[in-house]
């Protein structure tokens, strides 16, 4: 796709129309403040779904990338996360599923606190939902600032939650994590992508954007979201043969197909997620 | 701080030593990269702790805001997140103790998708802590990038988890979040800082940055990362009176007056998150 495609496409998925104070699509681009290089790294992020070189990040980048992660603003400043570099290949893939120049694996993650802690002589326990939140949003701020820092040294990423499909114990036992209080959050895929460049559509106005307080969709606005679903010129969908497979909206496919609603026990079984957050000690047990 | 001192600081605090593939803190500048304008942006954030003109962002700088926001990575291309703006000072102090030229309220949310999945007949259940996950990550990203967008275009920024704190239950009131399938993840305070400019530290090497697997603090490396956060240079602190406060390490009044390890009783109570989690249906009850 050209510079001026991918702009345009850009301003027409994500001008913000329809809550009243967001502006309507066609002056999305009179009214945005003109790019500068960060917006337009911003603007140019996509994620590269597996199709990168085999071709390692240099070491200043690598380096580069890391510093700007660290940067990332956390929690009292305690930085409650940890960053695994993986360079080998094999493990990459058993990791997350994905190959490329390197992953990071971002966790949340006490231990270097709780180490402290007790080399210190406090009884210090970070177990609690409470603590899990906080540290996976530190680790999640942190692995988005390495993705626009890679992006704007020309080095394409995927974030992907594919460290939590098949047997998570894998990453306690092929990374050594610490048996409690560590848990990983999501991995970074760093490398060159070799996948033609076609920026995503997205979802904005109602629904997405709320002014002042949570807007309720009407059945109209509901409608109109199905039917953005179904525009291929706003890219918004995960492929575009929903219709072929004999589908009347690509959300059919997606809820059918994708989520596979139909086909899933009304009563969930627990998470694998749920499990893990409480063998790593990060679901309080409240006193009966 | 001028530029230079403050680029030394970066250099000093963010060089990543003592993992072996890290770089020495001597050899940072002359390895990393040379910075463009998205790293320069990076490596000037810093959090602002509520110290903001009370003077609005500028709906340009707002909307461009908003559109990098949305460009971030989410699974699936689903959005499971919700965007509140809020503009009202004194909404912005109940929701999350600070004002600022306006507030993002980042929630996970899959309202949005519900609503579509019903209204096309489907019976879609995201209320996992699978889900709760996914989403929270896909908030959190949101959000960082929104952050870094609005640092380029001189504007500050705080993100505070200051929604936790308090009663949580006055965001459903104050809001109107839906009652379930939505939960606020992150507040984004955007503005015109009125502090000085003084960039923290960050902790780097051992315990932080891992190479190929996790490894484990010796005893050596925990009291380096001890003695690094009473080096005022590095400027890891919450404060630098800790001393003056009769603390012989920061650690100290970290975990004895920040953290208040010592006067928490040793079984946990629910979290208040946990129990949210729980009400708006993230917590899957597994069968008997």
């Amino acid at each position: 796709m050209s510079d001026r495609a991918s702009r345009r496409t850009f301003l027409q998925t994500s001008a913000l129309a329809g809550s009243g104070f967001l502006l309507p699509d066609e002056g999305a681009q009179a009214q945005s403040a003109p790019p500068n290089e960060t917006i337009k790294t911003i603007r140019s992020l996509r994620s590269t779904h597996g199709n990168f070189l085999d071709k390692p990040v240099p070491e200043p980048a690598l380096e580069t990338i890391l510093q700007s992660s660290l940067r990332a603003a956390n929690a009292s400043n305690n930085q409650s996360y940890s960053i695994v570099v993986i360079k080998n290949r094999q493990m990459m893939k058993s990791v997350c599923g994905y190959q490329g120049g390197c992953v990071l694996l971002y966790c949340a993650d006490y231990t270097r606190l709780k180490v402290c802690a007790e080399t210190m002589g406090y009884n210090y326990d970070p177990g609690t939902m409470e603590g899990f939140v906080t540290a996976s949003t530190n680790a999640t701020i942190a692995a988005q600032t390495a993705v626009i820092a890679a992006r704007s040294l020309g080095i394409d990423s995927l974030l992907t939650n594919g460290i939590h499909r098949g047997d998570m114990e894998r990453l306690w036992k092929l990374l050594e994590l610490p048996q409690t209080h560590c848990f990983p959050i999501i991995a970074l895929v760093l490398g060159y992508s070799t996948e033609p460049g076609q920026l995503k559509g997205r979802l904005d106005g109602p629904g997405v954007i709320h002014s002042e307080k949570y807007h309720t969709l009407t059945k109209e606005e509901t409608g109109a979201i199905i039917l953005k679903y179904d525009d291929k010129q706003r890219n918004l969908g995960l492929n575009d043969d929903w219709a072929a497979k004999g589908h009347k909206h690509y959300l059919d496919w997606f809820f059918k197909d994708w989520m596979r609603v139909g086909s899933k026990p009304a009563v969930q079984q627990e998470t694998q997620i749920l499990r893990l957050l409480k063998r790593t000690r990060f679901v309080e047990e409240p006193k009966a």
